[in-house]
């Protein structure tokens, strides 16, 4: 491993600063490093159990996928999350299947769940950590379910506007009326009113494959 | 505490027959014994922050609400089942409102946070037991979102009152229109049209405030 992936280990990892010498050599020689391109589908969690996933750069969407094809967008994974759903087997309980796609070039640090299985007898801060990250996930999973049955959907469709401009580097943002709507889980046509509606109140301009955001602050209060 | 109290903590704490004598002592010494009666309101997760809650009796349900008075039922408690969500403040990324809601008189026994906040610190089964808890919890919650977001409204009206009818003493399932609505999150009419339905199709028949389930094996293929 390189130095600069443990310096990633020491900085996104909170727990490995405070491990025994011991056992960061033993996650330093047992962890991996992958790189993944812009639209592959990296992980079904019923799949597979490689370990936890530190991410260095990028950024992934994880989401429900329906057996229509039907998806709802659960949260994204940006530099320094980690990612405990590629590790179920480390939970006794945890039945979810979640998908997740790479939205932009991604790099990311495995750490195979025997070693941190291993380390959690003798260490308490290992399950303190898996506890700290689950209870993350399931906070946002719960904001998400609010949001889908609770909020009215021109509110989904301006928070969801808003959050691809934070992360865009202009007022430009690159996504299509499908993509939205496989975003918020619901039909094209249903984004295509809103944003039409969006477009005529001059918050936003629309052309093929991108939209301007002109408002952000308008587009804000209309969820806030 | 009660001798029979004991035991309930000795038979649905899983960890407690393995904690040192100590350990035990203080749990019985720091839990306290509570009654509630049938439709009282006994939670409200962000308000406070009890401790963990063991069910002896009765029966409980969770739910979500909307700024409009929607429910969503996220799971029930029953006999052996331990709430963690009444003691947020063990987890540090916890940020989930939930209501609960007393559904038969029920007995619990509450054991404070600050006993296993300083537990935990010595004792790593601790933590292990609170990531069991959580990761069940995570699990139930992402399979009602998958029922709520993605499953036909029948599916879900099928399974409810299968759910009900497994739950009563007999096939007569005490329940009102308006209450499998508010349970399912939809509105009324929606409910009252699935369950005519289902009348008509002599799977059920309906009186005034109950249901009587004449075929629950079709019920169950209905959403199987």
């Amino acid at each position: 491993m390189t130095v600069e992936n443990i310096n990633i280990l020491n900085e996104y990892l909170t727990i490995f600063p405070e491990l025994s010498s011991r056992d960061q050599k033993q996650i330093i020689d047992g962890s991996s490093f992958h790189k993944y391109k812009k639209g592959e589908q990296i992980y079904n969690v019923t799949r597979t159990c490689n370990g936890i996933m530190i991410v260095k750069s990028g950024q992934l969407r994880t989401y429900m996928l329906s057996d229509e094809g039907k998806e709802i967008t659960l949260y994204r994974l940006l530099p320094g999350d980690v990612c405990v759903m590629t590790s179920s087997c480390l939970f006794n309980n945890l039945d979810i299947e979640i998908h997740i796609l790479v939205e932009k070039p991604t790099e990311v640090i495995i750490i195979p769940y025997q070693i941190l299985d291993s380390m959690r007898k003798e260490n308490s801060m290992v399950d303190r950590f898996l506890l700290d990250i689950i209870s993350q996930r399931f906070s946002e999973v719960m904001w998400v379910m609010e949001q889908v049955v609770f909020s009215p959907m021109l509110k989904r469709v301006a928070e969801c506007l808003v959050n691809h401009w934070s992360l865009a580097d202009s007022d430009v943002v690159r996504i299509t009326h499908g993509e939205i709507a496989n975003d918020l889980g619901t039909a094209r046509e249903v984004v295509t009113r809103l944003l039409d509606y969006l477009q005529n109140d001059n918050v936003i301009k629309q052309e093929r494959g991108k939209i301007t955001i002109l408002d952000p602050l308008k587009l804000q209060t209309l969820y806030k």
